[in-house]
């Protein structure tokens, strides 16, 4: 079935739905139309929320949602969440996908919710997820929320994808989570603890405090002094810097979200004004065509090997008669 | 620093702990002692070991190998450990690297561990750990733990790597993680319940019953029937089937732990009675060429293309001057 672009472009949710599948199940029409709508994207802020498991991450980005549509001054704008969910690589449903929502988001025409599951080819689903995204983008949501759970390379993908990325924390996750913060810390723009109600917040606030001055030195100096100095007196470059700021909510009462909406803001325009923008654009888009390139590269080269040649050189493999080095090089040479 | 091919056959460990370097650093030298060493390779058990973050994977794993060590019968065997860790893709640094491991095991010549970061590159990860475990392999290693965190892709192409896979479960993490079982459940030859001490562990284990239920329908028609059936009778094929047990574990005491090296010596009895061992070591092999295939396409693509092409498709994407996907059109009819 064809797409029809123009009622993309339109803001239709139907045809806005139905381009979304024809992106997950990698049809040529919807990249197809993916490529004509191109030229219509580049106006939304895309907000990445990641976490662990249990931190409450649906519930604050349906809290973010209901704050981009009531918002204390100026308009409201038009969300659109991606929700990326860990369900199997191998039978490609998207266990989340039927989760109850927020009742106050529920009719809100100014909202779109989509969940995305993996479906097991490396890279497939970080691509599938730029796909989305662009089609968000193209239809014209100024908001634009890609949510992923967990902490692994797939998601640190997927959180290259967006302008401003929350990391949720929740207190008293067990041993495993420092390390993990450790990770995800340095694709932070503003550090997230919900579940803020819940015994052990002082802990998880120290925590990411020493992570944070470890990983932003600047803030090791402001410490060590006693008081605040301008970022340049301590880094190499000109630039103004940004410290991700560490904000406590209770997502399920709306507890910190109005102070979570401010850093949001001020993200934006620190980004706008310090040039960061462009830099964060680049990078992506750099990132969405490295991955198309491999996917094709591949594709190509395996519709032009000869038939049989590369089960014969599997089997080679298994039989310890080639290396799997020999073996590529083998069938390099066989085209 | 060229790899001594012969002393990492005969097992010297810092032969072994040099080539894994290598490895890590993906040189053209680890890669060419690797071709070496694949034909002494294909003899190891290789244990998966995987789960969310605050399960106690660690600590379970350690008594594993300390359980291989000082087995209840037969003869000890050697163990080595490769533990992937969920470290940022920037620094490259192993956040686990330096943990401390169970004092039984300090000293043990018949034990190896190392710790492996993410590099960022896509599929390097995967990769790099295939090789460590080729390594581990050749040097004789009977034994050899795969443990990995999380459930997101990567996690799940590192979990294909082993020939028995054990998804680690614990009561009370929190309400994502019922998504996440149903993700990893596919991959799980042995469900591990640890730290079974804690309150929930009932919750934990019907949760986890009824997932098994649905995703094996033969248990599901013992449940309906109340007896045991031959799973030929419910399936097509007529080979033996395996039902993934559940195992309670409290890997701090040890408790559960001689019930777990039971149920994986079954499973390594079933793999080899079935002929599913050749089965998943084909696919784990073929898993291995299309990894390395991609990422020789790619660079030998690079490595070809034009100055400059590859900057100035970036620069039209970025402007909007060209779609991603007709980029990648533009750069393959460049060469």
């Amino acid at each position: 079935m064809s797409i029809d672009t123009k009622a993309v472009l339109a803001g239709e949710r139907l045809a806005l739905a139905r381009l979304l599948t024809q992106i997950e199940n990698q049809t040529e029409d919807g990249q197809r139309a993916l490529g004509e709508l191109f030229p219509h994207t580049g106006n939304a802020h895309l907000i990445g929320v990641t976490g662990a498991p249990g931190t409450g991450k649906s519930s604050l980005v349906n809290q973010l949602a209901y704050h981009f549509r009531n918002p204390a001054a100026g308009e409201p704008q038009r969300v659109a969440i991606v929700a990326v969910d860990p369900s199997s690589p191998f039978t490609g449903g998207a266990v989340l996908g039927d989760r109850i929502r927020m009742t106050a988001l529920i009719g809100d025409e100014g909202v779109f919710i989509r969940s995305m599951a993996s479906r097991g080819s490396l890279g497939g689903l970080a691509q599938n997820t730029a796909g989305v995204v662009q089609a968000y983008d193209a239809a014209g949501y100024e908001v634009i929320i890609i949510e992923t759970v967990g902490a692994g390379q797939s998601e640190v993908d997927i959180a290259r994808l967006a302008h401003t990325t929350l990391v949720v924390e929740a207190p008293g996750l067990g041993d495993d989570i420092q390390a993990i913060k450790a990770g995800i810390l340095e694709i932070a723009d503003i550090l997230v603890i919900n579940k803020a109600d819940r015994p052990g917040v002082e802990n998880t606030e120290r925590a990411l405090k020493n992570m944070l001055a470890l990983a932003h030195p600047v803030q090791r100096v402001f410490r060590h002094h006693g008081q605040r100095m301008e970022a340049q007196a301590v880094t190499d470059e000109s630039a103004p810097m940004w410290v991700p700021p560490i904000q406590r909510t209770v997502a399920t009462d709306g507890t910190g979200l109005p102070e979570m909406m401010e850093h949001i803001a001020a993200h934006r325009e620190f980004l706008q004004t310090s040039g960061d923008l462009e830099r964060r654009e680049r990078a992506r888009l750099a990132n969405e065509l490295d991955l198309r390139l491999r996917a094709t590269l591949t594709e190509n080269f395996q519709a032009g090997l000869k038939n049989g040649a590369y089960d014969e050189a599997l089997e080679a493999i298994v039989k310890r008669k080639l290396s799997p080095q020999e073996a590529v090089q083998k069938l390099l040479q066989s085209k």
